[in-house]
């Protein structure tokens, strides 16, 4: 007995999503043959649309309904900060806490030589074109890992070569203790991070 | 900020999936735009023609590419011989174990009174107007939850008294430890059934 061919085609379509397996696409494939008709064509015409619809911002080359996207074309955003993330969702992440009120650059990826994606693949001279002598500060809110890090590092060196604006502050994220850490558990490195850069209580 | 239009319609497509929560949702979606666009196209194509290509088997009630399906029209399966499951993804597993060269019948669902599912939802009829003088055996592999051993009960109920065939056998799947089970951490009801079914050594 052999899928039906229909069957393996939407299965290879899940399977080929970030962490989903044969089984599970094959679970979802089945429970879609189970679904009413019009939610399977809500659910193809969805993911057909997804591309055609959404529009990649020209100054901070996040996804949104228009170009330039909403956050780039309202009026309470403080244009001369500049947050720099790598990917779409981290942005989502950033404005949920509702405490940010500047602007984001997207960088779509990071600096990762083992995978052969250097400056050329992520939209840095973007951001660089981007800075000029009324930016205020540049934020580095990339993971705290170690592509994160040197994509970091990278641009904060490229910033101060190429940027003649002496007041240009460039920030990362704090590091330290995350909600409801233990200390007993927390790494060695964090540990660091979180006693080098105390505060006063 | 909020999440462009047809993500949002993606993502809302992704968590109507069994075992999708909304984060994982959103990450799909937003992998998504990340794809070239002739997958994309191949994805919406795939769940588009989902139902379109796929046919009920009339005889099995199982899912197939064509009607009869592969299995109830192939040579070298006998037909006297019907294996009951719940689902087509149950009918698979059968058939992975490669063992089994009689033909099955589909019943999509169980009864399930809780859930207002009695036999009428589900293909119990089909299977009672299938099984006559020429049957063999009825195998019903249904799950061992308390639905399918009450399915599995109403079926042999129905069939002894709808049933003129006095050689008509009625099998159920074994029941006892599990390939690696431990009998230390093996539950009551099942070292009970493990015991109850031994057999020579």
């Amino acid at each position: 007995m052999q899928l039906p061919k229909s069957v393996i085609r939407v299965a290879e379509s899940f399977e080929s999503l970030p962490g989903i397996g044969p089984k599970t696409a094959q679970r979802l494939a089945y429970y879609l043959l189970r679904v009413p008709d019009n939610m399977l064509e809500k659910f193809a015409n969805s993911v057909a649309r997804l591309k055609l619809d959404t529009k990649r911002c020209s100054v901070c080359l996040g996804i949104g309904d228009a170009d330039p996207c909403d956050i780039c074309s309202g009026n309470n955003r403080n244009k001369n900060q500049i947050c720099v993330v790598e990917q779409p969702m981290d942005l989502l992440a950033i404005e949920k806490v509702g405490f940010y009120k500047g602007v984001y650059h997207v960088l779509h990826g990071v600096i990762a030589p083992l995978e052969h994606i250097g400056p050329e693949e992520i939209f840095v001279n973007e951001l660089f074109n981007r800075v000029n002598e009324n930016t205020e500060e540049v934020i580095l809110a990339l993971n705290a890992n170690m592509e994160g890090e040197a994509t970091a590092l990278y641009i904060k060196q490229q910033l101060e070569k190429k940027n003649g604006n002496q007041n240009l502050k460039i920030t990362r994220l704090a590091q330290g203790m995350p909600l409801g850490g233990d200390v007993e558990y927390t790494d060695a490195v964090t540990l660091g991070r979180a006693l080098e850069g105390r505060r006063g209580y």
